[in-house]
């Protein structure tokens, strides 16, 4: 199969630059152990790749993604149609050079774009799984990403790479596979969910479940899909991802295609009627029971408790080297909880690096054009490249 | 009426204590003019008012409750049971102490607890409002409260008093009736509806909307109603009235009855199940609709709008002594926005006293025991009457 990549990204470097796609059943033989107890086996797993691998296997870059996101990081996205999330990061002279690194992103467990979730088959059954489906954690997550590159082949990573969710996914590779992370680049994220975070999220799984289509989870084969309540769910996290300062710089009290108020429930505002966008156009490309399970997972992580609550712990004895960067408007994963996460390296003798971006946009900076975190993040994959002698494909 | 007050004032100080509580019906003869341009004439307003009237009449404090609020200030509240909202502010030997100051609380136009709103009978046509109630504004809100003291020959007041929604109600009526406002004390408020203010109210709303029992405002005479969609929308809501630090430090990530999570959808953690029961509990006490026009009023507001964006210009030539109060820990009306009303007062020569209150309890902390926005509003009223010679009852 590696084969068949390596013969397909010689065809063009158009093709290269779109990557390639591919989905692989694992847990045939050995199933996938979760965190809950229950087990998972003959589940697919989806995932793309960019660039080529090198001789030594060194160059892997493992992306991973956030919430709502998926593996299309680059290219078009064949459920949405629009550019891949992250290609002002990834791709030819980007930061996570695809013309150096081998760059696989995977689409996480419980998600709804390839990988086995709750809109998927259960196996045992042939039924759709819906609540059937084992509650998750991000360890898990990160466990089947384990699977996939073992089937890969693949050892070793040079770098870890995420942001949000996709910067807890990456400490738990470091915690749970430190020989395996040369490199762990965590992004506008945490080490464990707060009160906070926990709130704003049941939110969004109680609108779903209000919705009388979401009907326990049974929707699937249905007409009617809970899309009010998922739109709900959307348009609250939404706000979470933006800060107010951008908020007011970009939509203040400006009023949508009118020049006053029109004294009724329409979207008024600008504001309004964007989130409301947000909301229509997520329950399009998103499952809501997918949706009520990542949120679950991300609930869960806590990196510290399995360490009696020292997060310094997970990492005891780690060769990694990290570097973690926060935005200085994010309110959602703040600055002090990466600097949290720092002094705990820095309590253990880890080596890292820490940049607090200086980004008015809020928690979703990490996803648009930013010159200080790519340059950042480009620096710091460059000398720690450079240092290792990672090779050229 | 008035006198039927006094008297009932003196049967016993329990009675005075718990207040007096009337409904009068307004508008008859000259209707109420909205500033939507539409009219509402025969309209119920609803108060509550305890201490007694001066001889001069000087000694009137107004209280203006927030948005799920009502005039139950004191005493029990008849639709909840519980103890009113205010009781550490207002009352004998209180800030707003009511052996001296003849206190008044007037349940707001679109609410549901005694004033007309979309819950009322429309008396043009014998039919439920629902949402043939036209939309209003902080601005009708206070035009409504003015003809009630109209109604009841009050002319002046000594002090304006209210937080959050209520103090956009003093601010407000210090714009509109400079003339009849001699204090005004505003607490964790602000001048105008920020982008993110609108974008919670707005999920608010489509929580509501979304919920099939809504069924476009006609849910009055069934007997489902859209408790799913406003309990959801109370949530989201809550939030906004915590802190992060005071969700942390009181919840954590802590579980609730349990020593494990469940790997499953219920609360898990007592932040979920704190949350549920804020949802749960407010859709028994509150109208959904009612929901739905008193976010909409606060969206509209923005006291600088009417006067070329300059807020200063709303108070110019003011007579009325001023009391700012905010809340360090408060992200929904923040220390930055009471900050602005100081400055545009003070740069127009406006007398303004101004604290930001060291609390980690976040925006619900004007509704909380707080010494020190006890002490600065005792003092401020205090020290206000004495120089105004404002005699005993």
């Amino acid at each position: 199969m590696i084969m068949l990549f390596f013969m397909e990204q010689n065809i063009s470097t158009e093709i290269q630059d779109e990557g390639c796609a591919a989905v692989v059943n694992l847990g045939r033989d050995v199933p996938l152990r979760l965190d809950s107890g229950e087990e998972i086996s003959s589940f697919d797993v989806a995932y793309k790749c960019w660039g080529e691998l090198n001789e030594d296997k060194s160059n892997v870059v493992l992306v991973c993604h956030a919430l709502t996101g998926d593996h299309y990081v680059r290219g078009i996205n064949p459920i949405t149609g629009k550019r891949g999330w992250w290609e002002t990061m990834v791709g030819p002279d980007k930061p996570v050079d695809t013309n150096r690194y081998y760059v696989i992103c995977i689409n996480v467990l419980g998600s709804c774009a390839g990988t086995v979730g709750p809109a998927s088959i259960n196996p045992v059954t042939g039924q759709l799984y819906g609540l059937d489906f084992p509650v998750i954690t991000i360890g898990d997550m990160v466990r089947a990403q384990a699977m996939l590159l073992d089937y890969l082949s693949i050892d070793s990573l040079f770098a870890v790479i995420g942001g949000s969710m996709g910067g807890m996914q990456t400490l738990q590779w470091a915690a749970d596979y430190p020989e395996r992370v040369k490199t762990c680049v965590a992004i506008a994220t945490t080490w464990r969910h707060s009160a906070q975070n926990i709130a704003f999220h049941e939110v969004g799984r109680q609108a779903i479940m209000a919705d009388v289509n979401w009907n326990h989870g049974r929707y699937l084969d249905g007409e009617d899909k809970p899309h009010a309540g998922l739109a709900v769910a959307r348009m609250a996290a939404h706000i979470t991802y933006m800060s107010e300062s951008g908020l007011t710089s970009r939509f203040g009290r400006n009023l949508q295609d009118r020049d006053e108020v029109a004294f009724g429930f329409d979207a008024d505002f600008q504001i309004e009627s964007y989130l409301r966008h947000q909301g229509i156009s997520f329950v399009d490309r998103f499952d809501a029971n997918s949706y009520l399970y990542i949120t679950r997972a991300m609930d869960y992580y806590d990196l510290s408790a399995d360490y009696d609550g020292v997060l310094a712990n997970a990492f005891q004895g780690t060769k990694t080297r990290f570097c973690l960067l926060s935005f200085t408007s994010d309110w959602l994963y703040t600055t002090v909880e990466s600097r949290h996460i720092v002094r705990s390296l820095n309590a253990i003798g880890a080596r890292v690096s820490f940049a607090d971006i200086e980004m008015d946009k809020g928690h979703d900076s990490f996803l648009l054009e930013c010159p200080d975190m790519d340059a950042v993040v480009r620096g710091f994959l460059q000398s720690e490249a450079d240092a290792m002698e990672v090779q050229l494909p």
